[in-house]
């Protein structure tokens, strides 16, 4: 008796699927947007905080940018398995006296197929010389990111 | 002679008014926004990096909240006089099970009157259980913060 | 007694204070914006819609626009005291090819003296040559406006 | 000889791909969206102008939203080839006395296949009860439709 409860206990064990709920979204990693640019996250410390580097696509039309740095960190990182995360990037591009930063602010899920997905929303601003021109610095737009395997 | 081209050249010092481009505008110390909620920038790193507390107004209606920590960094500190930043709150309320995560990017400025103040615009996220969910989590808008004396 | 009652009533009538809730903020007429352009909703139809200019202040740079004719509708217009709003406005810079479009989204409100004011957020988009290049297409602000008297 | 030459000619004419640029994107028909919206532009007018009916995806949860109404205009309809299009639905959720207003600001694109695509960003609006309260009204997204054929 108790090996045949054993062997079905076993038995459902092994044919549970995994809930899609208990899978987790790890950030870390390398990424790819469907607007064509490539992202790592190379870094996540214990507290969430993760750094990495990005690569804007070439549809950028800013080729003669290559690598950003990027800082970001992760809400209750290890608690969650679909953690909201947002991180930031100063650059500047090389014919021009302009900064910009880009913050993105998005959630890592797990699919419906498994799969891990970043959507994300972001705010890119630019340098203006006084508050007066500020209403013209903001753009907006979305990205959503698919790991690279 | 020599006394009074000294003279001459303290007066012509002390007449000069500082042109606004060489006014900074520091990140550090107590703002208040327009929505009525408060900010202090408590440290601000060599490498521009900052962080502080935030204090959502009364008007929020989420009383249950107290203090929030900040994250954030300034992009070319003590290089430029206005420089653009950006910071980053996660929370969560406490009658709640939602996490929530703010991002602001702006610009401090020195205004028309000497006076400075942040320009920024916001996202706002809330946790959502699926990637079908995603597009109902964002909400965006502005804050224009005044340094509290 | 007739007579008494009546200047009863009609006393308390105009000594009544008209509650908040029940002033209206009604859209047609002259507004200023804090970023300081100006606005005419010169018709209000009986379902809403209206039509109007829109005068981009001195501060945008674009002196060479002179007056942008805007389309939009309020939602249940008549019914509610603080209505929500939209509006479009095309355009095109007149040393430009580049069309662009806006449109506002925002509640009119009658604030807490009693005086009408809107609060909008506004997206601003510019045509690009294809879909690969449209992730920059797009800025974000918001705009207050209050009544010219 | 003429025979050929023409011939030549009427092969020239057929083998002739039509250039990207030529091919236009016209808004009117039927279209679905990334997050499983469904939307039909039913007319178009020569100024522009064109309305329809938009259908929320069951992925929203508002179940009780049957088809929306939706008014809007292109920009240089019948001109250029891609034109910049938006549209505004007022709605209410039947559960709700909350009313709603979306609008649509969005590009209508011909891809690098040959069809057609739409790229949008919405701002959501939900009513509140006054200016203080504003902050927190406005939710914002994208969408991408394309062709239902």
């Amino acid at each position: 008796m108790e090996s045949s409860a054993f062997a079905l206990i076993l038995t459902l064990a092994l044919a549970a699927p995994v809930a899609p709920a208990e899978r987790k979204c790890l950030l870390s990693g390398s990424w790819q947007s469907d607007t064509g640019c490539r992202m790592v996250v190379s870094t996540l410390g214990e507290d969430g905080r993760f750094s990495g580097s990005y690569l804007p696509g070439s549809a950028t039309g800013d080729s003669e940018i290559l690598t950003l740095p990027l800082e970001g960190s992760q809400q209750d990182a290890g608690l969650v398995p679909q953690p909201i995360f947002s991180f930031t990037m100063h650059w500047r591009l090389q014919d021009s006296e302009t900064a910009q930063t880009t913050v993105f602010l998005g959630q890592c899920y797990v699919g419906s197929n498994g799969e891990e997905i970043l959507h994300a929303l972001w705010l890119r601003r630019e340098a203006t010389n006084s508050p007066v021109e500020d209403w013209k610095a903001t753009w907006v737009g979305t990205s959503i990111f698919t790991r690279i395997k």
